[in-house]
């Protein structure tokens, strides 16, 4: 596997994360696959608290995911740990797979002293190799917790991401103030020979396993579910997210529309777009973050297949890259989606600039103006589709001999 | 707009195709867009004949598509001639668009002697500048038809195409052997700066519209409608059937299920899909032509779009590029379709090589007879989803530098 150069998109450092009462998390590094760099991470708790789980809606989910929702039904339920490998997503791994997987599970539960369904695992590397659980668990009775800062934890859980990723803010529930902390990798929906987007959120909040995973799947429906850099959906993406309800005095709250959690959940919300963006600026070849606004549709729902179609179009996402303002083709993304749309009324605008509505090119179109948009790092597309009140945001970047290379080129 | 080089998929050369009795047709240099080749294709026919017409799902058709499906409504009616430019699509320019085009038909209707109904019109080319029909119009004095040969008219609608693209069969309809000839271009569902996909399709046979249109969605949905370049659907795409019924003597047949068409029926698709095949291998920046089969899905159609998941796929498309075996790319893929699939008891082949089944890597798998039919021209994957009896194969091409550079590296 080739060295990536650190990508142009970059946050220029990882951000100071707080740590959050109640979990603590430590990490190894077990050469399964990679050498001479940390690739497990291991969280726990104090004994099994509310948790929550969104996966992928592959119908060829990993060992790992097919866990996970045991574990969690309807994605929620306690957890008192989660372990996370990479370099292999135990993924397409048949029986032998789900048998490592309840290995691995058992043995973090003897060391937690746990039970076995109060261990969440996850897994991200090559899909259709054998996962052997050897090396990780040799790795557990050295297992130093409290020793490893967030940096270590998202670099631990890398693959080919090129740098490591994390958010965090603090919210207000009744007198309490809180703490949300997560982090993820992904540089793809799916890597070169390496699966998976991972996300790992911890809250010191006090929220019960049904109203946190209502929160969660709000959170990432607009966060993690508005990216791509590819349109390929990996068969391991996870995001998971313990509440320890430690160090505060609030009661227990049950329901994700109690008013206590208003702050909460638009904090969540902030920590999972920053999460995500992060992915996106580390898409594999990206050369630059491409916010597209799509408003008028029939529904929210139209407005983000819309914003995907263009996101997800070869053509709109290598004009980009090419910085040509060749708006024709998000004319042709448009039409394609199958959303309503009218032709005859939409409006499109590069940057600031209105290039085109009733049907046509505007008349005070320039396109130097665009072409200088095009030259910048942020590109914003906003489309009004004029049939509606649907309005959405999705968030990609552009397709580049980068991708090609890391795709094509490299043997993985 | 810099010049192409010959697509190493291309065939040797362009093959014979026998005139068409009944229909004839002429080229012409307009300079709208290009200078020094064909640019504009007349066809016509000696009075209104059977015609059909096949056309993009885009919902932001072309004034040209418009225009057609005015015409032949339901895709079918009578057609006299049929009016097609190369560089500029005539697609979101709006009220002067349309205008635009019912000039040209006018004039056109007015040169053949017919109405203006009786003309149906094709462009391709770049999205969203207004077309001026001046030069059209002047050329159509001039134009000689029968002096041309099927391979000109081929080149006189091409865009970034790299070669033309032509096909022919013979069917028998009871006692007549009649022709079938086709020429399309397209390098792309949609090309840079330049839209569509066109194909234009000319038979002696005697066969009514309603029958016509009924055979031809019937070869579009086995031959054009399963490719694809990059998984754009141009504004523009639109495939144009004439029938003059010249030099036959069956009677006209109005039934597409009558068993006379048997013959016309299969002759029919063979040349679709040779055209279609054409598509693929002019695919921007193709080196390789790959083969997709999908078996025991849960009907046709479902096959249709898990196979679309696997040739739509950057990664795939990338690993193909690079000669990647990396067959859990296509696990990836078919679990993301959303179509039906046993996990557990699907198999993959690569080439003839049997490489996954029962939910794992097959235990013969040797990943060097993999490579090595990946280093060839024409790839081969087969998928059996295990859960029904629904087939379908589809054809694309991989995903190379040559497409980045193509769409993003050169302004057209």
């Amino acid at each position: 596997m080739a060295v990536l150069a650190r990508s142009p998109l970059a946050p220029d450092h990882f951000p100071d994360l707080p740590p959050v009462p109640g979990i603590a998390f430590a990490v190894a590094e077990t050469g399964a696959r990679y050498k001479g760099r940390v690739d497990l991470l291991a969280i726990r708790a104090e004994k099994p608290i509310p948790a929550a789980g969104v996966f992928t809606r592959s119908l060829m989910p990993s060992a790992a995911v097919d866990w996970c929702k045991s574990v969690l039904p309807d994605g929620a339920g306690h957890l008192a740990g989660i372990l996370v490998n990479a370099g292999n997503a135990n993924a397409f791994t048949g029986k032998a797979g789900a048998l490592c997987n309840e290995t691995l599970a058992r043995a973090y539960a003897a060391h937690l002293g746990c039970t076995p369904d109060a261990i969440a695992l996850a897994s991200t590397g090559v899909i259709g190799e054998p996962l052997d659980p050897a090396p990780l668990l040799a790795a557990l009775p050295g297992l130093a917790f409290n020793s490893a800062d967030w940096e270590q934890a998202a670099r631990a859980i890398s693959t080919t991401d090129t740098f490591p990723k994390g958010a965090s803010a603090r919210a207000r529930i009744d007198g309490d103030e809180v703490v949300i902390t997560g982090i993820a990798k992904g540089s793809g929906m799916i890597q070169p020979d390496m699966a998976t987007m991972l996300g790992f959120i911890c809250t010191n909040a006090a929220i019960a396993p049904e109203a946190l995973i209502d929160l969660l799947r709000e959170a990432v429906g607009q966060s993690f579910n508005r990216i791509t850099v590819d349109s390929d959906t990996s068969t391991s993406d996870s995001i998971l997210m313990l509440a320890s309800g430690c160090g505060v005095t609030h009661a227990p709250i049950s329901r994700a529309d109690d008013p206590r959690l208003d702050d909460f959940r638009r904090q969540l919300k902030a920590v999972l777009i920053d999460l995500a963006h992060q992915v996106v600026r580390d898409g594999e070849g990206a050369q630059k973050f491409i916010t597209i606004r799509i408003t008028g549709a029939e529904s929210e729902s139209a407005a983000q297949i819309i914003g995907f179609a263009i996101a997800n179009s070869p053509l709109i996402k290598t004009a980009i890259a090419g910085c040509d303002p060749n708006w024709g083709r998000i004319i042709m993304a448009v039409g394609k989606s199958g959303q309503k749309a009218d032709r005859d009324r939409l409006k499109i605008w590069l940057g600031d600039q209105l290039v085109a509505e009733d049907g046509a090119r505007h008349p005070a179109y320039s396109e130097a103006i665009a072409a200088s948009h095009m030259r910048g790092q942020n590109i914003a597309i906003h489309v009004d589709v004029a049939v509606g009140e649907g309005a959405a945001t999705v968030w990609t970047c552009d397709l580049t001999h980068g991708y090609i290379s890391i795709n094509a080129d490299y043997r993985s």
